[in-house]
């Protein structure tokens, strides 16, 4: 926890090596994600490199996490059998010395949900990356840099913030993301997209903060590359998948905002 | 029932102002929808300006239902948590008089769909938007002005029937929408997407037969504008986020086709 | 099985005859597919002038799949619905005396996917659509012209192997075709959608080994013509679907490559 803080031109310039990294070793990326966002991450993780799966069934999920690199657990449309998945799931990676991420969708909305991301924040994700309304809900205050260092020292994992500006914290560490466009608000699971980006970067590098740091760098940039030539929502969410497939280390230096 | 039968102009320019309103208002739009529609239609929705969410966990829906603006019950794929999600979210929208609108899809097809289909109706949701083979299968007759206004009257309801021209009727007003281009009928979901902008509405609208004619204006104009540049069906669905999400009053206008 | 070897001139010029039945009989393709890939295939379907429906409710399957006209059984995310369905189907193709395409995706994966193929298998599907890795599982060898006659012969089936070059045998026959366009490997479901597109052929056509040879060229033969404007994978699935929509007889025939 004590490593020193990475000057802004050091996580953009990991992000650029990462990217390669992404490309040489196609890490395996297990998703248990919602059904509104599993055909868009899967071709979130192709276009990055990565190879993802997505089954939820509880009879081989076991078989699929333990030969995954990363797992991503998402909580939106969260069903019965996405639930049972998910405790083998934790299971595997815990038993297989796996990274892990997860993303409290809307845990903001029904308090069951928000019960069972705190269960699961017990035990110790990688990364938790959320927005506003679901930090306000699990940390009971707004998301600054004082509040995330606190719950991630609180729980010993990285927090991962989305918003205007991201904010990350591992309770050390802090760093602050400025890439992005409104249009990614437009167009769904697109922080269901970061989050399984933050998974692949986990998938090869052992650093949560700084995997985290260059999973929303990517996220940023491509958003802020694809937005260059978008009518709208739906030309961008296309354009998104381009350029982030055309993503390399000399673009992500150019554009990265990181502080 | 009796209110006067607005003209044509009427609904045209009532369209245009809601666009407004739902970009104003941002609703909230709980959708029960298959699994073929989820990310279409959470897409739609955004770029209606609405908020989505989708789940249908039997534990969380009422908690989602009860903060939402209005429901959307979609029978397609329709499996044995989306049949129990459904009473639950009926229950919900009763307890706290939210509008809802139910898509009865492919009816025709399955008799049990079907028997279920009749049983919601007499839950009276406020619209029921349906195409010409799931009408003949609710109504046993042909979908036309009389046969509209006799269903709608018999269930006290809102009866929106798509085709090449649009049918609208409450029993004792009717509107006829000429808008749309055959492309739509080449993409997944397009019909389920209409009934999720009639949901919309009808979070920002009270009288359900003004909401469920501005949601069929919506999407038949968003189809038009977008057929203008799409080179097939694929290019077509971008092009149509991109045109509901940059429709206007002005472009409302314009385009309206209403009778 | 014995049928004389059809020339590869053959095989293009019938794949071009083909295109033009689908689009004459719009055949109603049932999928029992993966939550990743229902969209995208409904929309292939679409572009191909098929019907699809994609219900895996156990209580409604039969009465879906006993009016289409064939029916896909794909093995992604395969949860307990899933299974329950996959059952009642086959027995309904069998009673209906209707053809049937397995896909056992990622069966390499998990051992129990894969015994669930291979019992799968014993109900002899028409044709199976499998990649290199899930034709090693199920054979025990890797894939080539022998090794697919082999199994081919064992079973009683056509075997299609995706590849660079695509193989295809019925035991007797052997068809090589050489379409295809490495973007292809970067969508989603593009495999998936090859195993939809042969089960839309065996709607029209009851030689099995003609019928997967049609689907694969129609797939390899759009993502050609999907490439040439294509920016990345994302304006690729687009473009993919108006390839395929826009395909036709001439341009099979001028681009097909099968040997």
């Amino acid at each position: 926890m004590h490593k020193p803080n990475p000057s802004p031109g050091d996580l953009a310039e990991f992000a650029a090596t990462l990217i390669e990294r992404l490309r040489a070793r196609a890490p395996r990326v297990h998703c248990i994600t919602n059904a509104v966002a599993q055909n868009f991450t899967a071709n979130v993780l192709l276009a990055a490199g990565c190879v993802p799966s997505m089954t939820i069934s509880p009879e081989e999920i076991a078989q699929f996490v333990a030969c995954a690199d990363a797992l991503l657990v998402n909580l939106g449309t969260f069903d019965a059998e996405r639930r049972e998945a998910v405790g083998i799931a934790v299971e595997t990676v815990r038993l297989n010395k796996l990274p892990w991420v997860l993303d409290p969708v809307l845990i903001d909305r029904a308090p069951s949900r928000a019960e069972f991301a705190r269960a699961l924040m017990k035990d110790v994700p990688n990364v938790v990356r959320l927005n506003g309304a679901e930090f306000a809900t699990i940390a009971g205050a707004p998301g600054g840099n004082t509040a995330l260092a606190e719950l991630s020292r609180r729980h010993g994992l990285v927090i991962a913030l989305s918003g205007e500006t991201d904010l990350i914290s591992d309770g050390a560490r802090a760093a602050a993301i400025a890439n992005g466009h409104p249009l990614m608000a437009k167009v769904t699971a697109m922080g269901c997209a970061g989050s399984a980006l933050i998974a692949a970067c986990l998938g090869v590098e052992a650093d949560a903060f700084r995997a985290a740091a260059a999973g929303l760098v990517l996220l940023g940039v491509a958003g802020e590359v694809a937005a260059q030539g978008a009518k709208g929502p739906g030309s961008f969410a296309a354009a998104f998948i381009d350029a982030l497939a055309a993503l390399n280390g000399d673009v992500l230096i150019q554009h990265a905002r990181v502080n």
